[in-house]
C-alpha cells in the first residue's frame, strides 16, 4: 500500500477549484460514492475529491499539484471497466474525463478522426457511419463507454475478429504525463518507423502512464452489407472446434461469438427476445459476415454452414430481418448483464490461441468441479477470448473468498500453458493484479515496473493497479 | 561518442570462441569489411569481430561478456537496411543472426507461425503460401531481408496499404535483453490486455532494446485472385490527388504505388521490362486489388479506373498475363536500385497522411530548387509513404555535405507540419538520428532515452543509433 488514505487539505481543494472552477470540483459524499465504483464486481473505494477538467492544461496543472503533494490521481472514463481500473483504491483525486466529449474532426480526406477521450463509443461510431466510415472496436458497453477508456484497456468486442482491437486503430494521442508535461506519442500516419512506439505503450496501459487528452484514430470504409446466423450445437466443445475450422478454411467472419447454454438461458429470462432453443442445444455460435456484395456473402454463409454441419450443429437460424439481427445481437450483448443480475460473480477474461478453445473450456469446467464452483462461459470465440463468469450461487462467503481464487489461478495457469494469457480485453486493473506472476516472470515484471517508474517517478497516477 | 574504437583483447575473443565455437567467430579483415556496411548509402564501419551464434543462450552469454567489458554489440540481419541500423559504428562485436534461419512451426490450426530471426522474408512467405496462408509484409528487399530485421525496422512494403505493416503481424517474441536475460514479450494471442505492450515496444526498436531470437506471427488466409493496373498521369500532383480519392470512395486496394517519371526512366535503363511510356506521362500509379472473387475484382478495377479518369489519367494499362504482372512489379521493386545505380544518393523515407501527398511532393521539389538538388520520388502512395531519393549528379562534395542536410531538414519539417513524420518504414538508425529533434521535443526524446536506459543500462546494444 503506497498511500495512507487521507483527506485532502483545504489548500489543495482550493487549488483544484482554481484550476477547474468551483462547479467542477466535488466533495459531497453522494458524488464521491458515485465515482467510487465501476462495473467490476461489487467493489467500492471512494475518492477524496472528484474533479472534471476540460483541457489538457487543466489536467497538467492538477498533476503538478498532485506530484508536489504526492496525492494519488485516478483517471476515469465512463466507469464501465471490468477490472477495477478506474477505482480510486487509495482515495485522492478522481479525475473524470466526462466533459472532454468533443469529436474534434472527422477527416474524410485521410480517413482519420481526432476525438477527446470522453466521447462515447456509440456516439462516435454513429458520427462516422453517417459519413460511410467505420470505427470497428465495439465493446459490449459501447452505448456508454468512452473512447479514452477503450484506449486505456485496449478494448475489443465482436468485430475484433475481423477488424482488430482498439490498438489497431489508434494512430496517435495527446497525453498528459504523470509529471504534468503534455506530449503527443506519434504522428497521424499509417506507417511509422520513427523512434520507440510510445502510442502502443499508452494503449492498454490502463491509465497508469498518462492521461490521454486527444486521440487520433484511423477509420475504414463502412461495409454496406452483413448477414447473421445463430448456430446451435449439441456439444459446447464441438462448437469450439468448429470455430478454428472456419478460419482454417479461409473465411474471416466479422463476428464469431460463443454462448454456453446457461448464458442463453439467463439472457432469455433477462431480456425480451425470441430465440428458438431446443433441449439438446448445449451451445451456440453467432456468426456474422460482412462486405459489400450480398451474393458473395450468401455464398460464404452457405459454405460456413456446410462446414458447421461437420461439427454436428443443429439447424442454422438465419436472421432474415433487421429486427431478428437486432434481437440476436441484443441476446449476445446482454449476456454479461444477464448472468451478473442472477448472482454475485467474478468475471475472468481468458484468452488463448483460437484452436485451444476446446481445451480451455474443458479445463475451466474441470477446475470448477475441483473447487466447487459453477461457471457460465461466453465470448469472442474467433479470437480465443472466453469470458468465464464464476457464479457464487449457494457458495458460502468463506468458500467464495478462499476456494475461488485458487480456481482462478488454475484457470489462468491453463491459459498460459495453452499459449494464452490472463486478459484479452478487460485489463488487469485492481482485481487481476495478484495473478500477474502467472504470465510474467520477475524480469518481465521488473521491465514493466521500470517503465511505470520512468513515466511516473512518484507513483501517483492510478497507483495500486496492474502490479502487486 | 560513447565508445572509443578499440580492438578486443585476446581473452574476450577466446570467450566468444568458447561461446559460439571457433568456426563462428571471425576477425579477418575481409570478413570484417563484409559486415561493415549495409545498403545505406556508401557507409562503412568495420567491427572488431563478427560472431554468428545460433541459440538464445549463446547470445545471452555474449551479452554478459559485452556488459562486463562494456563492448558495443551490433545485431545484424541480412544487412539490407537503409538507415544504417546494422552498422557497427563504434566497432566491437557484430552479431549476425544468419544461422538462426529455421521456420520452427507453421501452426495451421491457429494461423500462426514461429520463426527464428534469420529466416528470409521470401522463404517464409513461400512456405506459408504453400499452405494457402499469407504473411503480408513485403519490403522491396524481401528476397534477401530477414524477418528479424523486418521486426526491428517495422518494415512495410506495397501490401501494407491493405494489410498493415510488420507490427500488425507480430504477436509475441523471444528476446535476449541487453543485460543477458531471455524473455518473451507477450502471448500467442490475437487480443491481449495484460500489462504494457512489450511486443510493440520491441517492434521498430532497431535492435537497440534487445536481440529478437524467436518471433510468433499471425497469418491470414491467402487471397486467391488479384488484378493489377498501371495508370499514367500527365501530372504527378494529380496522381497523388487521385490516391486519396480512391480510398475515400470506399476502395482498399492491395497496393497503391506511385512512381515519378524519372524513376520509371531509370528503371527502364536498368532492367529489361517493357512498359509503354509516353512523352507526357509525368507519373504512374500501380494499383492492385485482391480477393477471392474475380468478378468482384473486375468491377472494382472498373470503378477505380473511372475515378482515375477524373484526375486526368491517360489510358490504363491492365496487366493481362502473369508475365506482365511480374514485369510491372519488377519495375516497381527495382526503382530503388535503379536510381541508386545512377548516382551517389541519399534516400529519405518521408510519410504523411495520405491526402497530404500532393503538398509533400510539391514541397520536396521546391526545397530541391532552393538548395540545388534533384530528387526522384516513388513509394507507397496509399500509405502516404514517399521515398525521396536525392541525387548527387553534378553537385560538388562541398554542396553535397553542406546544402543537402539543410534541404533534408526542411523536407522533414514539412512532413511533420503535414501531420507526418520522418520515417515510414526504413527507421532512424545512424543516418537520420540528427533529425530526431524535428518530430520530437526534449520530453518525448527523454522518455525514449529513458526506455533505452531501462533496457540497456550500459548502452552496449547497438549504441549510436536512433538518438544523437
Amino acid at each position: 500500500m503506497e498511500f495512507a488514505l487521507k483527506s485532502l487539505s483545504a489548500i489543495v481543494i482550493n487549488e483544484l477549484i482554481q484550476i477547474c472552477g468551483e462547479k467542477y470540483v466535488f466533495t459531497t459524499e453522494d458524488i464521491l460514492a458515485d465515482y467510487g465504483h465501476d462495473e467490476t464486481e461489487d467493489l467500492q473505494f471512494n475518492p477524496s475529491v472528484v474533479v472534471k477538467p476540460i483541457t489538457p492544461e487543466e489536467i497538467s496543472a492538477i498533476m503538478y499539484v498532485a506530484n508536489r503533494e504526492r496525492i494519488p490521481v485516478t483517471p476515469r472514463g465512463a466507469g464501465t471497466g471490468l477490472s477495477g481500473g478506474a477505482l480510486p483504491v487509495f482515495g485522492g483525486i478522481l479525475l473524470s474525463t466526462e466533459r472532454m466529449n468533443k469529436i474534434l474532426e472527422i477527416d474524410e480526406r485521410n480517413l482519420q478522426a481526432t476525438v477527446e477521450p470522453g466521447v462515447i463509443n456509440q456516439v462516435f461510431r454513429d458520427a462516422v457511419e453517417a459519413k460511410s466510415l467505420f470505427y470497428p472496436p465495439d465493446p459490449a458497453s459501447r452505448g456508454t463507454c468512452f473512447l479514452g477508456g477503450n484506449l486505456a484497456e485496449n478494448s475489443g468486442g465482436p468485430k475484433a475478429v475481423k477488424y482488430g482491437v482498439t490498438k489497431d486503430y489508434i494512430l496517435n494521442c495527446e497525453v498528459v504525463l504523470p509529471t504534468g508535461e503534455i506530449i503527443w506519442t506519434g504522428a497521424n500516419v499509417l506507417k511509422n518507423a520513427t523512434g520507440y512506439n510510445l502510442t502502443q505503450l499508452m494503449v492498454g496501459s490502463e491509465g497508469t502512464l498518462g492521461i490521454v487528452t486527444k486521440i487520433v484514430v484511423r477509420l475504414i470504409p463502412l461495409p454496406t452489407q452483413n448477414l447473421l446466423m445463430l448456430i446451435p450445437f449439441r456439444s459446447a466443445e464441438k462448437a469450439c472446434e468448429a470455430v478454428s475450422a472456419v478460419f482454417r478454411a479461409g473465411f474471416t467472419p466479422s463476428a464469431m461469438e460463443f454462448l454456453e447454454r446457461d448464458a442463453i438461458d439467463y439472457v432469455l429470462q433477462y431480456v425480451d427476445v425470441k430465440i428458438p432453443v431446443k433441449e439438446n442445444h448445449k451451445a451456440h455460435l453467432l456468426v456474422e459476415v460482412d462486405g459489400n456484395d450480398l451474393d458473395v456473402l450468401f455464398k460464404e454463409c452457405e459454405q460456413i454452414t456446410e462446414l458447421m454441419y461437420q461439427y454436428e450443429c443443429d439447424e442454422v437460424l438465419f436472421a432474415d430481418s433487421a429486427q431478428q439481427k437486432a434481437d440476436l445481437w441484443k441476446m449476445r450483448r446482454s449476456a454479461g448483464e444477464a448472468v451478473k443480475s442472477h448472482s454475485v460473480y467474478k468475471e475472468e477474461d481468458t484468452v488463448v490461441p483460437r484452436a485451444e478453445l476446446p481445451k480451455l473450456l474443458k479445463g475451466v469446467k474441470e477446475i470448477g468441479v475441483k473447487y466447487g464452483f459453477r461457471s457460465v462461459c461466453y465470448g469472442h470465440a474467433g479470437d480465443g477470448n472466453l469470458h468465464v463468469n464464476i457464479i457464487k450461487d449457494g457458495m458460502t462467503d468463506d468458500e467464495w473468498e478462499t476456494k475461488v481464487p485458487l480456481g482462478i489461478r488454475e484457470i489462468f495457469q491453463l491459459c498460459v500453458m495453452l499459449g494464452g494469457t490472463i486478459s484479452g480485453e478487460h485489463g488487469i486493473g485492481w482485481v487481476q493484479k495478484e495473478y500477474m506472476d502467472i504470465p510474467f516472470n520477475p524480469t518481465q515484471l521488473n521491465l514493466q515496473k521500470g517503465i511505470k517508474k520512468l513515466f511516473d517517478p512518484n507513483n501517483i497516477l492510478n497507483p495500486g493497479k496492474m502490479f502487486v
